[in-house]
């Protein structure tokens, strides 16, 4: 991690995850860094790496055995430069500030690269929503938004899914939202589609990746036609990625 | 640390303060929890570890030089299960979150001791005013209000000076949230005299501890009469501990 | 009544209107609920014969003979599942809870057939703006937004006219709105052309009712043309469905 | 009802218990009207039979089954003309909009008696706690002020507990209050010591009552000394009414 | 003027009310500045003359004839540094900005000088009540306030009364802040004993005034006893400053 | 200024620029009004020439050299009775009160004519950017926005830049806004185009100016083509007038 600054490493030694998108980011940019050198006089790494807001707040939830649970939530407001933070939550026993703060940093750069007006976010916590029944996830997601519903906002913050949170916790999230500030707003991405969401949305990553990969292919003039093709994963992302692959007259050997 | 919960330790590895605090309390109160299996069952012991709202903000500013600064603000809302949020700002670059969550922690206990009603907290920034112009300070003030000013009020959080944070500091941070909230409430503790603070609060801490010394020779039939003492520290609290020890006929060796 | 679960009728014995409006909605959905019986089992009837929030509020005015009147006011937001309440205002004397929460009922249905993201709602007064000046209509709207302001918005709920309430009276309701919350927003329809109204709005309920008959009719290979036609009712949705009807064709015998 | 005015009546004409009410406060207060015709034309009858604001609103919370419950939520404010509304929150079945407007309607002149700057208001639920278990009650309660908080502030409308809402409700309602809107106020009266609550308040209610009868006692040259008395109810009133009846030298021979 | 800093009187040239109060003051404050030379160099004269905030408001409000009139409101938070604007509100058809901010600059002054936590302001409007009914007189109250509620408040700017503005003005404006702000607060001073007022608050200016009076006789030690006294004024204030002279022995010869 | 009402006249004896505006605007439209009476009997001249609201606010900032400075900041908002506010700010030592409203009045009637949805306004300070270092106009900005973040939203107020304030102080402006209200919104025009500005904005007065022109050439069957051009002024309007000039065959003699 020799090419990041000795004081953003001094601030948090033990944040591995969050180091190494920095390291890897600045490894990317540094012919830029050096053609420019008012970036590295003007703090910019500095104001880019430092969340501008993170809050860790307390969920307590009551499990169908009536025992009272805690966990922690996070919500990571990395960059508001150019638009509202936008970015998923994620809910995942491994969830801690090192990852989310990693995930944050990353989307930052990620909406940026598609033109449009958006910062960079990412949330979430460590609950595991695995072996919990509805009613559980239920209870979870309503007090994660009792808390959250505070910092977010069409206009401020815009969560979305991530691993373990689906139509099911948006739905629980954005009716908790709803109940308590009292607005229909586009507040939240991934809702179902009767009440909210949008057309082929779950389709969306997946087909969105194999047409990438087809105009990459193009540009050197080949195509997906007959292409042997192995998918790193098996969630939502890689069933939508297989049937694009499908369509577009590639193999998918394995999953 | 064997008196702690295995998933208190897990959840924060790094911070020792922290944890060494939680051990100490833990073990001061294990013959309460021991006659009280119900704490235990009802997680008392997770849901006071684990507070109720972390906030940790980037603090951009300008230094006399006209180079951009990034500190990090804490704001650490431990528990407000009796009262409000309350406890100091502290402006130091030891800062850290484990620092401040271990001085949330005892917070909480120190205060609910004096049988108000206040609940539990602490904050601060690794922002360190030693050699630092007075225009500089007012600009880390100011940029450190404008985040932390929408997370206070005089029911919600109520801080107040430590370590690095004095009747100039509070000015400025009180100056700002009056600029940007419109409101003049008791937000903040420690203001100067002239302008709403409290008479004689330079003194309390100080002639506090003193008047609780002498209530203690007292019931074992002493008084401070002649006493030899001596002072650790050698701050505000030092001076005008020193001043009553004198007044109560005692003598100061050492501070 | 018998379709109606007892605990519903129970509830309300004396609103027959409502209860109507909800019998005729279960005999229509009957099959539907004969098939999904975990509708029932989930209290979805429940959930959505109750609406979700009811204000009833006195509006005190002054008659132009410096007398004080004094109206009730009313909005039922009913639901709000899919969108942002949404549904007209009625000024008449025979405004009573049970009207309003029966137009309100039937409001949720009609909104979520035109496919749009829109809750239902309804609201009014048993005020009768027939024989009163317009500086008594002025001053009971005025009265009556100043409470209502505080429930609406144009993400939560948007009135509209309805009987009694034209443009003249959504001119004082929006001004009145406007002041008091300094905002110049979508909170309401039916507003005129020159000061943020639609298009053809007054032509379109009276329209669109021609135009889906014509649709109807040519389902059948028929058409307007030559027609004999009679219209129930003699104002502003008569007056165009008559115009429309001369334009396709048709002969308006009656209205 | 002779001496109600048509107009009230006709109103809501259903609600016996809150007409019943009206009736008999009109009653007592007719030689004051009738020497103050002003009272009559001004309208003030009217103004003051009429619910400044009635919020009804739809409950949802799930049983220990996970079967989803609706019930009713009310809050009525009646009359804010000399201060903030004050009033209690009843769970009981038989809670409907008339018996809620009743006790609004008399809080107001309760209230005002006592010379201190309270309004008047009441609330509730058709909430049964009986029989249900805690962790019931706690979703109910939470549920219920989801809504409340909107409507509640400690400057706005206070209530407190009655019929059905002890401490353990109180508690539950606080909690949620809290969460929700991040402030520690006097919103709502009848907490737990520990926790806000004012010093004997339980006592107050039935301790009052035999204090103001030992006061009558003494204006006619008596004293509770000896008496023999009954007790009409068996509940916490009771108990501490037998308390300090006996206190006293008073013998209660039936509750 | 020439005691006046030239960019202070160039910036108002027209305001000869305003520009003679700072005159006065800073000649009264002349020997302080002299002995002070930072007051002067840290422009503390520049900013205490500047008003923190001035609100110039159209007011629009309907005659007894039908006709729209249009006044100006004015609110002049004149300085906050150590305690919320406090300071009266005036219609009259003389009141300009010159004379709003020459009354809200002493009052900066008088405040201060009592110890108590005060900043300064003054209000108003070139309304003149005098010969207006009490329906305009409301009217005109109402729309005043529908713009004033959204500057001031409890610990932002409290007003009060003064020429023009008396316990009827004040329960309108009163009035129409709690139904817009629906807070029952002490928003406002001068409020009538039966809804909020404070104890003998006519009296008070009056009473004062002599009390203050008697001191400083007994200061030589004389008594206001068998003196000849001039009163100035023959309003609420010389009423009762008669009043208390008589109480005190002396003899009022004009009024 | 025979034209004018004497009662607006008197109001504001001494604002010659807004007098003059008011002048020219009633006489252009006297023909309007001579023919619909009922615009001067219902006042209609005396309320859109009084504006709807002015702040009026103190500005203090620190420059380069430590010393504290006082500036006036400006916000007339006009009129809003078809849209929200919309008008510039200007920076310039020639600003009062007077000149503010002169153009915020002539803002209502251009934005009028535009047929858009759109009010009017205007504002600005009496401060010199010309001079200034980055730093200082950067601290002023931020300054300047404190107060007016209070007033503005994108369906409340919109600003833009004017004289003095281009990109640069838009950029500080936007950004302090930002931090204050949490929100990324359409808030304020002339944004630069990588962070929410609109594509070719600098170019759209100009140009804009330049096809107005074409066009009314046109209409007398002429164009641009081998015209020779004067352009009064030298700045971006200039500019980019003298390109378009270009492009469509003028030749553009003096800027």
């Amino acid at each position: 991690m020799e090419n990041i600054p000795t004081n953003i490493v001094q601030r948090d030694p033990d944040q591995k995850e969050f180091l190494q998108a920095v390291s890897e980011l600045l490894e990317t940019v540094k012919p830029v860094l050096d053609r420019n050198p008012e970036y590295r006089s003007q703090a910019i790494i500095e104001r880019i790496t430092e969340p501008e807001r993170v809050i860790i707040f307390r969920v307590p939830w009551m499990d169908d055995q009536g025992r009272v649970q805690v966990n922690r939530g996070f919500r990571v407001e990395m960059n508001s430069a150019i638009g509202p933070y936008k970015g998923g939550l994620r809910f995942h026993p491994s969830v801690t500030l090192s990852i989310i703060k990693f995930l944050a940093f990353e989307q930052v750069f990620k909406n940026s690269l598609t033109t449009l007006q958006m910062g960079g976010g990412k949330g979430g916590a460590d609950f595991d929503p695995k072996g919990r029944s509805d009613a559980e996830v239920m209870r979870f997601c309503q007090a994660f938004m009792t808390e959250l519903s505070r910092h977010i906002g069409p206009n401020t913050d815009v969560p979305a899914g991530d691993i373990g949170v689906g139509a099911r916790e948006i739905g629980y999230l954005f009716g908790m939202y709803k109940k308590i500030r009292n607005e229909f707003t586009g507040v939240i991405t991934g809702k179902g589609l009767s009440w909210g969401g949008s057309l082929i949305r779950p389709q969306a990553t997946g087909y969105g990746l194999v047409y990438f990969t087809a105009e990459m292919l193009a540009e050197s003039g080949e195509s997906l036609e007959g292409k042997h093709c192995l998918i790193s994963g098996s969630g939502n992302v890689a069933q939508y990625t297989a049937e694009k692959i499908f369509q577009l007259g590639g193999r998918t050997y394995a999953v």
